[in-house]
């Protein structure tokens, strides 16, 4: 079955619930997606991202390029395959490490976005933590950008590499997801305008140079176009009027926003965009973040924030996160959320948790994870279900009665 | 229910197939214990330790006495329900951690074992080389043994602490297993052999307070004694005849012996226990020695083995053991063994399993681990079934024309 979007109901405003079809299944929209960084949701089998109510799982063109190589993936039947993920996959266009891996070094942004609390940016906050720890955490820029692409080192062995548009297609065909996505540059938001510009001119003519090469090869796949623009209205709405008149099945909202400013950003794009194609924002995956995300038109959302706070211990509840480290839960027999339907929830204490992050088990970022996925995917689901009963705005409320963020 | 053994079949010899009832069910005998220190069976969940066949799990009482402490695992219900395994439990005595935290340091032992290919102690090794892992590595001996029991420092935190054979039955109460063990001293096979006389007759005057401890608090758990006597012919039958004649509910068989004696060993014992109550040999794992093993009369088996190969890339075949990060296995789209039912080979390729090693993925563990377990277990459950239908000598004959270890 090729590629297609059904829209089911309309909100007021932009949001809406709907089915993206693609050739390995349905998802039901709003959405999360998981992410498969190197061809594995970290920690869990794919029976349990199924059993977690996953639809869909998004893997780093970046991170599978170097490791093991688009090459190998291919031969392998594709990374869904490879991973024995039998449902719809994402790959992102690679262009984002021009980012973490570039302009992050060299100008203190890392610092930034550790320190400041107002940048929306998980996925780039996440991926400079990740480098930080490695080797060349003191190397100097890692990243070249010119017209053509962007020359940069690999994080592995420190060879050097090149991608462009064409490239990033190519690999991508060779990583054979269901959705893929146009090779852009996204900037850091400490960037002068005249950087931005300049920037922004780059991605759409990426843009259309992925779509051309795409074209040219016939693929099934799904390409969607990446509006950028940074926290700037004007830019923003340049980026979506250019994307979304090219001839995506799909649109990328892409970059940083300051936290308050996200649903707006949001919105001046998806009120340009044709609204009859699916929207995914990228990196968002924060309760608070994915309710405005949905009101604001967006479809999809991936984020390593939930399997990234598993793994140290910070859980999701229907009243907040809580550490489970804190010594407070080693005596405590309740279940995580009491709310929740997950395996974890169901089948053990927040002392067994407790226990197990204490004595360094494996187990404990497994049955985290399961938690904290669940909880964002259970979340949606709700959000969805809220749409279809035109309960939305009901909803939203009683979950932040009880939410504290 | 109560605790019980059936006979269904004898071989020739000492061997047998049979059934162990438990309260939490039956265990097909012979069978295979994976091991659960920490009340979790490592990178694994009780759902997948089951699919992969395991009927029961043991847990380590010194470390759940540590840690969480064995008071909390009490009022959590007994580490199987805290655990969330539903199915029959054993635990150790913690006498193992004479030897391991005491004797072992202070006289090089760690070192022999390491060094050595003679010696048969997986446990000991394991737990050797965890400590030495650990900040007190070069701590003096952390343990002393009198005639009342044993006294040593936790490897956590330095506190002091003493077992005696009624503070670990009390202990092994509170953990509540289906199956608790005699608290013993396993000795260091280099010590000589007055000091193994001496440590004899402390096993055997341990043995019987635990089982009066065990009488007077009337649990429904089944205690076992074990049998010590190192290498030596003469203190093997000596342990049996006196372990034996105590009203135990079954036997475990501890301590070390060269590699080649340990079929002999254990024949030595089995002659002499009382044929009608099941036997658990402590530690063992290695396909070669579960054969030995079971020919020899033993009915169950622990060992950390194919879940500690597993975490550093060792996967048993049918063929012999292969290290996966071997760089052939890249592109190898095979399974990891054609023969092998289990997840892993069903859902992924050698070359999928090489990537996550390569890529530090924690999955790497838990997929590995579900191999080596199921591949032990499927192992044991093709032994009980040529038990049962006369074809042990050729089962036996058949593995190791092609099983290179």
């Amino acid at each position: 079955m090729a590629f297609s979007f059904t829209i089911e109901k309309k909100m007021r405003g932009l949001g809406r619930a709907g089915v993206v079809h693609t050739p390995h299944g349905d998802i039901l929209t709003p959405a999360f997606v998981p992410v498969a960084t190197k061809a594995t949701v970290k920690a869990l089998t794919p029976e349990q991202v199924r059993e977690l109510g996953a639809q869909v799982v998004l893997a780093n063109t970046y991170h599978l390029y170097l490791q093991p190589g688009d090459a190998l993936v291919a031969r392998a039947g594709g990374f869904g395959k490879f991973m024995g993920w039998s449902g719809p996959t994402i790959t992102d266009s690679g262009g984002f490490q021009a980012f973490s891996l570039g302009a992050a070094f060299g100008t203190g942004i890392s610092k930034l976005l550790k320190k400041s609390d107002e940048l929306i940016l998980p996925e780039a906050q996440a991926d400079i933590e990740e480098r930080e720890n490695e080797a060349e955490k003191k190397a100097a820029r890692l990243a070249k950008i010119d017209r053509d692409g962007v020359m940069f080192r690999s994080h592995i062995d420190g060879s050097a590499h090149y991608f462009t548009p064409e490239k990033s297609i190519d690999i991508q065909h060779n990583l054979g997801a269901d959705i893929i996505f146009a090779f852009d540059e996204c900037t850091s938001p400490t960037e002068p305008i005249h950087y931005q510009r300049e920037a922004l001119d780059r991605t759409h003519a990426w843009a259309r140079r992925s779509l051309t090469r795409h074209q040219e090869r016939k693929s099934e796949q799904a390409l969607f176009g990446i509006v950028q623009g940074g926290r700037h209205e004007e830019l923003r709405k340049i980026s979506a009027a250019a994307i979304g008149e090219m001839d995506f099945a799909g649109f990328g909202i892409g970059g940083s926003f300051a936290k308050e400013d996200m649903s707006q950003a949001v919105r001046w794009v998806n009120e340009i965009l044709p609204p009859e194609r699916p929207r995914h924002l990228l990196g968002i995956g924060e309760p608070a973040d994915i309710f405005g995300a949905v009101e604001n038109g967006c479809d999809l959302f991936d984020c390593v924030a939930p399997t990234r706070n598993a793994r140290t211990g910070t859980l999701y509840t229907s009243t907040g996160k809580l550490n489970i480290l804190n010594s407070q839960f080693m005596q405590d027999f309740s279940p995580v959320d009491a709310q929740c339907d997950c395996f974890t929830c169901r089948t053990y204490t927040r002392a067994y948790l407790a226990h197990l992050f204490r004595a360094k088990e494996m187990l404990a970022a497994t049955l985290a994870s399961i938690h904290n996925l669940r909880f964002i995917i259970k979340l949606t689901e709700d959000i969805r279900s809220s749409i279809l009963h035109d309960t939305f705005e009901r909803y939203k409320e009683s979950f932040f009665k009880v939410y504290i963020h």
